[in-house]
C-alpha cells in the first residue's frame, strides 16, 4: 500500500494537533460595532463568527461632548448580544477597542466601566494612528497583491489613510472626519443639495490638504478602500449593473453623488444595494469619498474587506512574542530621545528583582512585569526636554506620542510610572486614574521608585537588590551590608516620608 | 618726527570713535540682587558700576510658595536704589533676570509687574540651565587660562554646575539647592550641629548623585567657584592667614566646617572675613560646598568673580547678531524634531509678508518680527510627538525645553504662537498671559494663523501674499486672483468664525 498523499495527512492533522487558539476582537466604532471571532492555527486565522451592528455612537454625542444615556444603552445592548460568542475565550485572547467617538466622549469612562463589567474584559481606547496601523495590518493580510498600496478607511468619526508595502506601513494618518460626524455638521437639517455636498467636500479637502502632498510624493499603485461607506458605494454601483463588482470608478462615484443630491433629503435616500440603516449617513460618506478622489486624483478604488478588527486579531497573535510591535516602538523612543541605556538597564534589573519578591503577595502577573520593565527603561525619557521636572516631561511624551502597538490605557500606565518615579508621589494624578487601575499602578510605581533610588548614584552595575516584603500595601525593605549606605539610607528616609504623605507605608532597615 | 607708537594712537581713539554702548544687567537672585553697568566698546566690557544687596528673596517664600509682602518691599526698595544707575541706558541695552526664588514663587507675576513699572523694563525669569549657561559665559570671560573647567555657582536657591572649554559649555546643570533654601530646610531652629550639617550635606549629595558620574567622566583640570558662599569661604580662609588668597583647599574647608559647628547657633556665627549679612546662611552654603568637594573628590577650588550678571551682559552683546545663541538653539530644535524645513520657510515668508503690511498700523517692532519668524519656523515641531493636537505638543516642547539663550517670557511667546496657530483660538491660554503680553501676542498669533492657512496645501513655493489691512484689531484680507481659491476661501470663512468666537474680526474678500 502506498503512503497517502500529503494532503490527507494534513487533513487528519486537526484531530491530533493541539487545539487551535480562539481569538476575538470587538471594535466599538463611531458608527458600527463589530465582533470577529477566529481560530488561530499554523499561522493562519480562520473566521468563526463575524457580527456587526450600527450603534451610531457618534450620533449620541451632545454639543459638549458627552455621550447620552440612550447611546450608551444602544452600545451595551449590542455588547450583550456579542457576549455569548465570547464564551470559552481566554483572558488575553479577547481584545476590545474603541475609536473616535470614545476618544472624543468626555464621559467615555462611564461606558468603559459598564462595558468592562458586562464583557469581563478591558475596553481600550486606541489613538487615531494606532487605529490606522491596525487597519493596515488587517488590510495587508486581506490583499494578496504586492506593490505599494494606499488604504483608506472612512469611519463614522475618523478616516484613516495608510500607505504601505507588504506588512510595513510607510505613512499613517487619521483625520477627524467621518460619515456620522459629517452628517451632523453638514446635513443637520436633513437637506441634501449641491451646496451642502460641496461644503462637506471642501471641509474634507481642508483636512486632506495636510497630508495630500506627502502622500502623493510617496505614491502607490493600488488604492484600496475598506469600511461601510466604501462597501456601500461599491454595492450600489454593482446593483445598478455598472462595472465589475467591488470597483468604484471616478465617473460612477460622480454619478452616485448626483443621484444622492436628487433625493433632496436624508430621509428619502433609498437605492438598490444600500441598506436602510446606512442611508442617512451615506451622503456625508460619499462627500468624503469624493474629496478623497479629488485630493489624490484617483481614477478608481477597489473595495476590500478586512479592517480594524482583523488587524486587532493579527496584532494579538504577535503580542508578547519577539515580534511584538511594542518592542520596536519602545526601542525607537529610547533612541530618539537618547535615553541612557545603561542606567535604564540597571533600574530595570533592580525593579524586576524587587517585583519577584512581592509578586506572590501582590498577585502580580507577567503583563505587569513587562510594563514595569518598560517603565524602567523609559523613566528618564523626559531628560531630552529638560532636567527640571523631567518626570513630568517623560509622562507627557508617553501619554501623547503615537506609540505603535499601544492602547491608551497602556500608554497611561507607562506615563503614570514615569510621572511617579521621583519626588513627591503624584496623588492627584493617581486619583485621576480609573478606579480599577489605582491599586495595581501604585504598586508598580512604588517598585520603580525604589529601583531608581537604589541606582541613584548611576553605578556601572546595578547594586545587589535589597530584600523586599509586602504586607498588604506596607513594604519592608532590608538593605544588605554595604560599604557606605549613608546616601541610600538618607534617600530611603526621604522616600518613606514621600510614601507616607500618599498614604503608603515603607519601612527601610539594615540587615 | 617719527610716528607715535601704536598705543598712543589707540589711546587717542575714544575721542574720535563712536560713543561706547552702555549696557546694564540686573540679576534678582534668591539671596542677593546685583546690578552691573558697563561700557561696551571694541569687543570689551568696561565696568562702570557694580552694586549688590542681600535681599533674601527666597527667605520670603511661605510654605505654599507665595512671596510675602515684606520680601516684595525689600526687593522693590533695592530696585529703586538701582534705578538711578540706569539713566540714559537704551531700551534693549538693559536686561533684568530673575532666578530660582522667582521661578518657585507662585505669585512672582505680582512682583514682576511692580518691578517692570519701577524700572521701565521687562523682568524675565530664566530657567536653571539658562542660568548655568549665562554663568559660564560670565566666568569664561573672567578666567584667563585655557583647558577644561568646572564652574560651580552656589546661589540662594539653586546651584549651577558647568563643565566647558573656552566659551563652549559641555555640560550644564542647575540643582535645586542653595544657601537660603537649605538654611530653611536644615537649620530651621537655628541650631548648628554635626548632625544638622551632615543632613544638609547628604541632601546635597543626593541631588549631586544625578550628575556626579557623567561629570566625572567628562573631567576637568580647573575647578572654579563663583558667588557669595564661595567668595566668603575664601575670604574667611584668607583672613585667618591660611593659604594663598582665593584658594579653598579641602583641609581648610573641613576646618571651616568644624569652626561653624562650634558656634552651635546661626545667630552666633561670626568670623573674620565674613560679612554679617552672610553669616546666617553661611553654614548651609558651606554644607553644600562640602558635598560638592565630596561628590567630585576635589582637593581645592579657586574663587573667581564674574558670574550671572557678567554673562547676561556678554549675552546681550551677541543678541540680534549672527552669533545670537538663540539661532543655534532653534536650529537644533528644528533638526532634533525633524521639522519640515520647506513648509516652515514658506509659512515664515508669508507671515513676514503679512507682518510688513500691518507693521505701522499695529506699531510692531523688529523683535516681534523675529519672534513671528521663529514661531513660523517651529509651528510644526509638535508633529514629532503626534499629529493629533500637534499644536499643543509643540507648545509644550517650547515652554518646557531648555532653550539656550531664551528667557521664560520669550519661550512663553514662542509656545503661545505655536499653541494658537491652528483650530480654535485658545482663549483660555491667551487670557492666562500677563496683561501686557495679551494684545501684542494675539496680533502675532493671528498673522501666523493666516500664514498657515495660505500655505495649507503645502506648496513648493509660498503663494503670493494676500493684501492685509488692520483697522484697530479688525483685519481685512484681500485675496489676489487665483486659479482655484475655493479651498482657501472655505478655510478663511472657518477662520473668520474662529477669530469671531475669540472676539476678533477678520474679513476675507476677493480682489
Amino acid at each position: 500500500m502506498t503512503a497517502p498523499p500529503d494532503r490527507f495527512a494534513a487533513a487528519s492533522e486537526p484531530a491530533t494537533a493541539t487545539e487551535p487558539r480562539r481569538l476575538a476582537a470587538i471594535d466599538l466604532g463611531s458608527n458600527s460595532f463589530h465582533l470577529l471571532v477566529a481560530n488561530y492555527q499554523d499561522d493562519r486565522l480562520q473566521v468563526v463568527a463575524r457580527l456587526g451592528e450600527k450603534v451610531q455612537l457618534a450620533a449620541g454625542l451632545d454639543e459638549d461632548g458627552f455621550l447620552g444615556e440612550e447611546a450608551m444603552s444602544r452600545a451595551l445592548d449590542c455588547l450583550a448580544r456579542f457576549a455569548p460568542f465570547l464564551e470559552g475565550i481566554r483572558r488575553g485572547d479577547l481584545r476590545v477597542v474603541g475609536t473616535n467617538a470614545l476618544r472624543d466622549a468626555r464621559n467615555s469612562q462611564v461606558l468603559i466601566e459598564r462595558a468592562e463589567a458586562l464583557l469581563g474584559s478591558r475596553l481600550e481606547i486606541i489613538a487615531g494612528r494606532e487605529e490606522a496601523r491596525l487597519i493596515y495590518l488587517g488590510a495587508a493580510h486581506a490583499v494578496a497583491e504586492n506593490g505599494r498600496r494606499l488604504i483608506i478607511d472612512i469611519g463614522g468619526g475618523s478616516t484613516e489613510f495608510i500607505i504601505g508595502e507588504r506588512f510595513e506601513p510607510l505613512a499613517l494618518e487619521s483625520l477627524r472626519m467621518g460619515c456620522v460626524t459629517f452628517t451632523q455638521r453638514f446635513f443637520d437639517t436633513g437637506e441634501v443639495s449641491e451646496k451642502r455636498m460641496r461644503r462637506a467636500e471642501l471641509a474634507a479637502l481642508s483636512e486632506l490638504a495636510n497630508i495630500r502632498r506627502p502622500y502623493l510624493q510617496l505614491g502607490w499603485s493600488d488604492p484600496v478602500g475598506s469600511s461601510g461607506t466604501i462597501k456601500a458605494s461599491a454595492a450600489v454601483i454593482a446593483a445598478a449593473g455598472k462595472g465589475p463588482e467591488g470597483i468604484i470608478t471616478r465617473q460612477e462615484l460622480m454619478d452616485l453623488r448626483r443621484q444622492l443630491i436628487k433625493f433632496k433629503h436624508l430621509d428619502k435616500v433609498a437605492m438598490a444595494g444600500l441598506k436602510a440603516d446606512r442611508s442617512r449617513v451615506f451622503p456625508a460618506g460619499v462627500a468624503i469619498l469624493v474629496a478623497v478622489f479629488e485630493a489624490f486624483d484617483l481614477q478608481q478604488m477597489r473595495f476590500a474587506d478586512g479592517a480594524l478588527r482583523e488587524g486587532v486579531l493579527y496584532d494579538m497573535v504577535g503580542r508578547n512574542s519577539p515580534e511584538d510591535s511594542r518592542l520596536k516602538t519602545l526601542d525607537g523612543l529610547a533612541r530618539n530621545y537618547r535615553v541612557d541605556g545603561r542606567q535604564a538597564d540597571n533600574v530595570a534589573t533592580t525593579a524586576l528583582g524587587l517585583f519577584d519578591q512581592v509578586r506572590e503577595a501582590w498577585k502580580l502577573d507577567d503583563d505587569q512585569a513587562r510594563f514595569l520593565d518598560w517603565g524602567s527603561r523609559l523613566h528618564e525619557v523626559g531628560l531630552a526636554i529638560s532636567h527640571s521636572q523631567f518626570h513630568r516631561h517623560g509622562a507627557y511624551l508617553l501619554e501623547h506620542s503615537d506609540l505603535a502597538g499601544f492602547s491608551r490605557p497602556e500608554q497611561r500606565l507607562l506615563a503614570f510610572l514615569v510621572r511617579a518615579h521621583r519626588r513627591k508621589f503624584p496623588v492627584k494624578e493617581w486619583q485621576a486614574l480609573p478606579a480599577t487601575e489605582r491599586r495595581p499602578h501604585a504598586r508598580l510605581a512604588r517598585l520603580l521608585r525604589l529601583a531608581v533610588l537604589i541606582n541613584h548614584s548611576r553605578p556601572e552595575q546595578p547594586p545587589a537588590t535589597p530584600r523586599l516584603a509586602a504586607d498588604g500595601e506596607a513594604l519592608h525593605l532590608t538593605l544588605a551590608g554595604e560599604d557606605d549606605p549613608a546616601l541610600l539610607i538618607n534617600d530611603l528616609e526621604q522616600e518613606a516620608a514621600y510614601q507616607a504623605s500618599a498614604g503608603f507605608s515603607l519601612t527601610p532597615s539594615r540587615a
